[in-house]
């Protein structure tokens, strides 16, 4: 049995957080992990601008709520699920990603989720594991599956690597050129083609 | 992060073999394994009297391409994937699942697979794994997902037994007078109210 893993934002949907820092005037929140490899580090910086400006757990699903997914990511994830098994692997939130999976017709997600005091402060998030993705990828093969796996950014890295195939998607200069061993794609025909000839 | 893992045949869809027993005129494939708990000898007299009849692959998806999910499934899936994730664990076959995917809004699906010879003579069968439905729960857990799992057959048990939570849904009585330790729900509402009860 197959299983396709894909990275989400920067894959199917925007940047989460760079919508979130355009939206709010606030540019440094635009760092992703495609510029900090050091999740830690990087989510820290963030709660700690978000709490400087009084920013809420609402006012970011707010914005999330009027994203809209890459253009064709809905049609490509549907051809995906026809072929296949889909399941996102995503350094997101569970309480930022709603309103984006309804939009890409639910399709299953396995991500992280944030600490939130009662007047909608965040306060802190928890990882599902350590290494999650990479580490979803290895139960998925505990169980037989033969894997797929995509994504854009340095914590698609060790997913892609566990996995037994897959590319980058998108990735900014930097990765595709010290990560020359993965072939990247930049549209979802490309994509999917490498998909097919997984399944094959 | 939670995960809720459901059983197809009973649960979702009616049970594949029965209906192609009516189909087809043939009430000893009507055998499934609320019957017959070994699933292997289950499947081995299955493919015996499949070869007799001379019926092959292409006239089992005829008549599994007609048939309707249960009365409700389709909406009370659909409430599920809203409220968490959800995984199909199902003892079918990919080449038998696929239409009846595609009318439950393609949900994720773990489950096994055939061996077809290229004139459509189902040969055998290839399980994903030995206790496929509890490895996956036990799996689930090790990514620290908490898991809610619930099914109508014996082949169902011990994967509501490895989750955190879970009940039988539509079981025949002899399996809720043996597995009285389980509940045991009868409607899609009750099996709602069980898994927000799960997810609060």
């Amino acid at each position: 049995m197959n299983i396709v893993c894909l990275d989400l934002e920067g894959v199917l949907v925007p940047e989460i957080w760079i919508t979130f820092s355009q939206a709010s005037g606030i540019p440094e929140l635009s760092r992703t992990t495609r510029d900090e490899p050091d999740y830690n580090k990087l989510m820290s910086f963030r709660l700690d601008i978000l709490n400087k400006n009084n920013l809420k757990l609402p006012d970011i699903q707010r914005v999330i709520s009027s994203m809209k997914v890459l253009p064709g990511a809905l049609e490509f994830s549907n051809a995906v699920r026809e072929r296949s098994q889909l399941i996102i692997l995503s350094d997101t939130f569970e309480e930022f990603a709603k309103p984006l999976m309804a939009k890409l017709a639910w399709p299953s997600l396995f991500c992280n989720s944030l600490k939130v005091a009662d007047d909608g402060t965040i306060t802190g998030y928890k990882l599902r594991q350590h290494n999650g993705k990479r580490e979803a990828i290895k139960a998925f093969k505990a169980m037989n599956m033969r894997v797929f796996a995509a994504g854009d950014s340095f914590n698609d890295l060790a997913m892609i690597r566990e996995a037994d195939s897959g590319c980058l998607f998108r990735a900014p200069d930097q990765i595709r050129k010290d990560y020359s061993i993965f072939s990247c794609m930049d549209t979802f025909e490309d994509l999917l083609a490498e998909i097919d000839k997984f399944l094959k």
